[in-house]
């Protein structure tokens, strides 16, 4: 499935494979030197090792061809003993699923979940008890009472002390269980008592909020720990149930339980019990450890297990570390292969391409096979939209591409003189963008007309107005050629080269786009302070009165045309004057002419246009961040920063209602007919263009065809990365077919043209993730999958069809506030390349340059020696696209891919794999040992080689949004 | 010294005490759950417990009552054996002072600092080698050679293998010393040779930058491991060198080595030797490790000290901690007393006050105790200032102070129709400012009339002018009953009672003050938006002529007045029209009268304030927390943080300049004379004021008293807090009757009042801080004290007055500008107290609130209820500041007192120790064990007690600066 020379260090698909992939943009959170992202859900970790056999576990010979069965997730509870001597009760005083939690006993609220940390003693002085004690496996009690008569059948016992315990044994634990409703809160004792409820038992249970965050069939198991003053020595038990039984109200979450562990014992040790209960719990949350356990044979087993566990903990020295301090959960587990050392070394080699970019050799060859792999999906595109969160994907989708539509088209307008305007722009992706729903590969995909190809048509009209040629009808044959070379990259199978456009070229494609939306947002709202100059004290605003034609004009005519209706100011007496102090329009409409150099302009308009601009360009980031924030709730967070373009236009739009200002303001029609007045909805093929211009039209055709296969396959790799498990395959050539197609359509119609965004088509996938719902506290969501199919497209793309009747609501949009979200755009796609990562580390001091991996591996010099290459030739970039010649621009992109080949003579291979990736040739060429950087030295170091088992994340990011 | 009910949890002074306070406002970081922030600088930390004796060392029965010498820090170094069998070499693999730094071989850099971790088998491996190998504990040898040959001196070695191994270990190893000039970087090889040169060993170990972070004195340890194939069974030595010896280039330091330890062995272990060597050096960068084995006499007690180490290990699981993550250093090294467990419990029972505030039952008593302490400082306050440090802090304080002289003295001339003013502001500073340096009690404080005060004086200038008073001299007589007041106060020693201003009070007054700041900002910059009207389309804004007087004026008078310097449009000949195009101010110059509604006013002033405004009060805030940032060397990001008021008034100024509008600017009179015109320097006793007025000022006086008693003395608390470590002790009773002559004389002059400003008095120490300059990688710099002197202040002060004579410069300066800054004061006030934060819990989901100490302790729904408490205080405040009563607001500081007692009935002592302090009566009432929060049930709890032993940081934040 998908990959190619993108996902070459990505891991296989299985259940070591990266399982919660970012949706955001790609390459945003690459250059961490973070994990590899295994998040295993609770489900699978607890399972035990499934690929690899444990390998401490003796007992295990058997299972380890058949593969072992799947272990249920285990909840686990440490009930404390407290109060000795006076009034003995238990209290629950840790949980664990994958983190602790501790209760916070004053605060009457869990601790935030936390890596647990123990002392090395509690850990051996367990191993002496258990060692000791009674060790129960599959034992056959059937409740709470059976397991206690069993637990205290020690020789050590009195009778009396017996009963003495067991009546201990059977006393109701107190669980502290968070409600989440309102809790009373006036004085002090009050308020902890009713935290922790005494009362209903099983009701309780059930409501505890972890009940829901743990899947079906999930296990508990109950340490119970504390200091006995009658006891004359440790009591140490060990259980393992033969079948998991209800317990009662032993812990905090109704489930069935599989382990029981007691230890008690007399005063002296003090905390020790504490720590043992803990030492016990967190051994049996970890999923090695209880994965021996379960298979545990007799106590020769569960000690092993424990060695095992002993022989993999990671120390940290007293005098450096704080022992009390709380380590957050990281944002990755340790994967499972480190732990099991026998695994597979070699997976990190070149990977074939995925089946999807493999050349077939026929013509239209791999069209087929695209078309042929699609159609057997086909039906189920459409059943497994049957969804609930298909309609809020829809609602997302929906507002995102309508804002994008007319804020492009607002540009798209404004640069081609109304060639194109709002109305084409929505019309054109509700056309395209329904169309390729229902015929391409990947039907998650969102056409947009952003991007590199709005920049080329912006240079296409500049070159017809400067040439005088008719801009539309050249266009169609633009579009007619464009159409034609598509078609015969499609028939040739071309898409297989996009293994050639490594990083570097995409990143300094990317910047460039990025650069020219940043140069276009601040130089047209500079063309905006120019049209509506500010006042400066010596100029000359103050001058305006209206003079009316003839001295001797009649002077009832105007001196009071609606006496009741309009101050007396304006028109006042002035003698012999035959003028008038009417605005500049009614002086007009009233026969006179406005004279002075005050009348023509408008104050204000500059100076408030940049507050628009910046207001919305600053809300939509704020706004943007709002999802990383620790306030509001998630869901509010999620929609402020989903919506955050369409909140700023919002913001925007009420700030200009409020004034009342006579802002510029976007031009839309008032009916459905093209913005350019006089054109029909045809192109005419020639218009005022001689004929040969229609062969000519094939040089820009080829620029832009580059181009589009450029942007549209990159797309088509990201969205078909493995890491997004989609199921239904890729259909590169398909894809293809289609905006060759459709390019024919838009051209015929004049409307924009259309290509694969690569934010909105994740920002689509993301909106249709699918997520396991049970999850341990401070564990992240895992990601099962994406629900692949065409309706949701299709709705948006019918919904944005319908908008076209919003045409005289837009009309209150002011154009600095679409200016501002122009603004953000290039900022962000800026800023999420990693490019623009490095040249920051040209501005850090060594010390406080983050750790990197790049950085642990490159010299600091010869990163810097990248960057300043990457910015020489976008600063190159830049002044090719300042001159006349700017229109080859796709050229360059080639030329990219030159200069990129040749950094092969500056940099080594090592080198390169880590600041862009391999060319398909040089993959070859590298001898497979030579990929793990550093090998002749660092050989010996574990770290080094862990790293490379991390696939390197998401790296490629073309699309400005 | 200091202190008193502020620093009662604070700790004492010694090895044990917090060794880098921070000088930021107080309260920034209060709420953290941080570590005992006990950085105990390099040459502490490795000389071993001070106070504490080893208890786990055996040998050390005769230095436990005599206290261990000091030992020396130890550096630490691996060397490691590579290339095995080829091309065997050593190199430096890794180095350790307090934290590990690795070498990171590719990138050719040493990696950040980070905490050590080892895995438990390595260390155990460790032991059962030095168990079997060869222990040398005060070995003779003077140079590497005689220590090579004692080390090799092994029965198992054969004679030629002895000499290929001793050719072996006086090998030259390979350091990487990164040089912090340029390197070559063309070519992938060359670059990496050149960063690991082999040439010149002891030019390179003296240039070595760590060799300057080190103190004097430092020791050197070596550790070399390494696989060596003609072994036929590990090799393993110890040694410790009787004195330590300089032994060639093995260090990467030029330090004598005291230990030596050699691990090698047969290649079957693989990457194990790297790890035990590293478990070698982790063990001896353990100060109580190197603590007992300086002090070992055999084997034995080298495996004790070892058992030791292993005992107090923190242990991470497995499946939750990847091994390989890298920990960055913690803000705090775990306390000293968390380790040596013998220690007293009791150091944080309620310390009594301190003398400065204890009750002498004298009249003037506390002043003259005062004044006789501060005496015998007097001739060191000045030698004290000679170090050139002390320039840059006049600097630094010369322009903070100057900024906020101008800033106030802008906006107290606003409120007070030029009652006072920048020149008063100015002069009041620098006459005040120096007098208090020469005489008081503290002499770093900084006085201002910032905050309350200012507050206070608008209010009574409202009162007069509502009364149709004269203002300033009834103010002199507001005044002059202060000062009675004041020093009444002194002579009963009431400044003792400053113990019962809880921070619950303290916030509460910020909190008011700050929000009164914000307010002020916003109105007055809706008041200059009233002032120039926005000019909507509808607006009159157009019409404006000039009129001449008679219809038979001479044409010839206006219509060409200077025909060659003004464009032909200003004057078009309107036939009859007796009027011209003439702005305004030039149609008054020629005898006409502006006529029209346009004429008056003047358009885009309104959104350029605006854009001005938030830019200064933008930048402010961004230059603030460039201090914070990555980018730029520490000295920039210094500078700029430490400038940004100034920078950002400079931004804003600049911004003005560029486009020059007739903004509203700052008022400045041109020469030396008070700001309101016609007054003298002395204020006349009664001026228009009737002379029971004198009396009756005794009212606001009382009120303002109250104000001035508070904001003095809690700026003074915190300025001498214990954890600053001021040698020359605090004059509490001197500095209020400062206070009280300086008020006599600012009334008289008729001058702002001053009083002590906490944040800039704060800035002035923390620039005067002393620091130590050998810092281990990753260990912060030691606090060491300040050099308190009376220059300085005084230096800063003189320099204030001399900037009067800089008045023509300031009226370049913007009013929105001065409003941003305003602002931005406000908003960094309030945002800086905990309360606020508080009040951000309340907005966060409990999931996501940061995990502070006071949520680990006291009930959500309880911190909720005393935050709603407090905005409940600070609404009424609001409301009665609103109505006509407003001037009593100082009472109403009185009446929070009063809440927070009364809120003892709610909230239990434990719950407001929390939230709160406890008043002294409390304190008294409350059982020492009832001071450990949850005594209870959580007794057995490692954390909360030792939470205990960490001092509350400075939880006082009164200044609005």
């Amino acid at each position: 499935m998908g990959g190619g020379v993108h996902d070459k260090y990505s891991q296989p698909e299985g259940p070591q494979s990266c399982a919660a992939p970012s949706m955001k943009l790609p390459g945003q959170e690459e250059l961490e030197a973070a994990c590899a992202c295994e998040n295993v859900p609770v489900g699978q970790l607890d399972r035990g090792p499934s690929s690899g056999p444990c390998p401490d576990d003796p007992s295990d010979t058997g299972s380890r061809e058949l593969g072992p069965p799947e272990d249920p997730p285990l909840f686990l509870q440490l009930n404390e003993l407290l109060g000795w001597p006076q009034t003995l009760e238990w209290r629950e005083m840790g949980r664990w699923v994958l983190f602790e939690e501790k209760l916070e006993v004053d605060a009457g609220r869990w601790s935030a979940p936390h890596v647990p940390t123990l002392a090395l003693p509690s850990l051996q002085k367990l191993r002496s008890l258990l060692a000791e004690g009674l060790v129960l496996l599959d034992c056959p009690a059937q409740n709470l009472l059976e397991l206690v008569e069993q637990v205290t059948r020690v020789e050590s016992l009195s009778p009396e002390l017996r009963g003495q315990l067991q009546a201990l044994l059977l006393q109701r634990p107190q669980h502290h269980t968070q409600t989440t409703g309102s809790r009373p809160c006036w004085g002090p004792a009050q308020s902890r008592k009713a935290a922790h409820n005494k009362e209903a038992p099983m009701q309780q249970q059930c409501q505890s909020p972890l009940r829901q965050k743990l899947p079906p069939g999930a296990e508990a198991g109950a340490v119970l720990a504390g200091e006995l003053g009658f006891l004359a020595q440790p009591l140490a038990a060990f259980v393992r149930l033969r079948d998991p039984v209800w317990l009662g109200p032993l812990t905090e979450v109704p489930l069935p339980s599989r382990f029981f562990c007691l230890l008690l014992g007399p005063p002296m040790l003090g905390k020790g019990y504490h720590e043992l209960g803990r030492a016990a719990a967190v051994l049996l949350s970890d999923p090695h450890f209880q994965w021996s356990v379960r298979r545990a044979s007799n106590l020769h087993d569960l000690l092993t297990a424990l060695d095992a566990f002993l022989e993999e903990v990671t120390v940290l020295p007293p005098g450096r570390w704080d022992p009390t301090a709380r380590i957050p959960p990281p944002r990755c587990l340790p994967s499972r292969h480190k732990r099991t050392q026998a695994e597979d070394r070699h997976r990190n080699g070149p990977l074939a391409p995925s089946p999807e970019l493999q050349r077939t050799g026929r013509l239209f060859g791999g069209l087929v096979q695209d078309v042929r792999r699609k159609a057997s999906w086909y039906p189920s595109d459409f059943s497994d939209a049957l969804h609930p969160q298909c309609v809020s994907a829809v609602l997302y989708i929906y507002l995102a591409t309508v804002t994008n539509a007319i804020t492009f088209g607002g540009l798209l307008g404004d640069a081609t003189d109304g060639a194109q305007g709002v109305l084409e722009s929505l019309l054109g992706t509700a056309v395209a963008g329904a169309a390729f729903c229902l015929m391409a590969g990947q039907p998650l995909t969102v056409l947009s007309s952003t991007g590199p190809v709005l920049v080329f048509e912006r240079l296409l009209f500049a070159f017809c107005r400067d040439y005088s040629l008719d801009y539309l009808p050249f266009r169609l044959w633009v579009g007619i050629w464009v159409a034609v070379f598509c078609l015969a990259l499609v028939a040739t199978e071309a898409s297989v080269l996009v293994r050639y456009f490594t990083r570097f070229t995409e990143e300094g494609f990317c910047a460039l786009i990025s650069l020219i939306f940043i140069y276009d947002a601040v130089g047209k709202m500079l063309n905006l302070a120019h049209a509506y100059p500010i006042q400066r004290p010596g100029s000359l605003a103050y001058g305006c009165l209206c003079q009316f034609p003839g001295p001797g004009g009649n002077e009832s005519q105007w001196t009071r045309p609606r006496p009741q209706s309009r101050d007396d100011l304006l028109s006042v007496d002035l003698g012999l004057v035959n003028a008038s102090l009417l605005p500049p329009h009614e002086c007009v409409q009233q026969g006179g002419y406005p004279r002075g150099p005050g009348c023509h302009t408008v104050p204000d308009i500059a100076f408030f246009s940049l507050l628009l601009f910046l207001t919305s360009f600053l809300f939509a980031i704020a706004l943007k961040h709002m999802k990383t924030s620790h306030f509001f709730p998630s869901v509010v967070r999620k929609v402020l920063s989903d919506f955050s373009s369409i909140l700023a236009i919002l913001l925007g739009c009420g700030l200009d209602a409020l004034l009342g200002l006579a802002m510029p303001k976007l031009m839309v029609p008032r009916e459905f007919k093209p913005t350019l007045p006089g054109r029909g909805w045809l192109v005419p093929p020639f218009g005022a263009n001689p004929w040969w211009l229609s062969v000519a039209a094939a040089l820009p055709a080829l620029l832009l065809s580059i181009l589009i296969f450029m942007d549209q396959q990159i797309t088509a790799v990201i969205l078909n990365r493995v890491e997004y498990r989609l199921r239904k395959g890729a259909g590169f050539h398909l894809d293809l077919f289609c905006v060759a197609l459709l390019m024919l359509l838009t051209s015929v119609l004049g409307l924009p043209w259309y290509v694969s965004a690569t934010v909105l088509s994740l920002a689509h996938m993301d909106s249709l993730r699918r997520e396991s719902r049970a999850c341990a506290p401070g564990e992240p969501h895992s990601f099962l999958g994406i629900r692949e199919q065409r309706l949701t497209g299709l709705a948006v793309f019918t919904l944005t069809g319908v908008s076209i009747f919003l045409a005289p609501v837009l009309k209150f949009i002011p154009m600095p506030v679409l200016y501002g979200i122009f603004l953000y755009m290039g900022v962000a796609a800026l800023s999420s390349i990693q490019f623009m990562k490095r040249v920051q580390l040209m501005l850090m001091p060594a010390k406080h340059q983050p750790d990197l991996l790049l950085l642990r591996h490159v010299p600091l010099s010869r990163v810097h020696l990248f960057t300043a290459i990457q910015l020489a030739c976008l600063g190159l970039l830049w002044i090719i696209k300042s001159t006349p010649a700017a229109i080859i621009f796709p050229l360059m992109l080639l030329g990219l891919v030159g200069v990129r080949k040749a950094l092969e003579w500056v940099f080594s291979p090592q080198e390169l794999l880590w600041l862009d990736e391999l060319m398909p040739e040089e993959e070859r060429n590298v001898p497979e040992k030579g990929l793990e950087p550093g090998h002749s030295f660092s050989g010996s170091d574990s770290e080094d080689s862990e790293l490379m088992y991390q696939p390197k994340a998401p790296e490629i990011n073309i699309s400005v949004n």
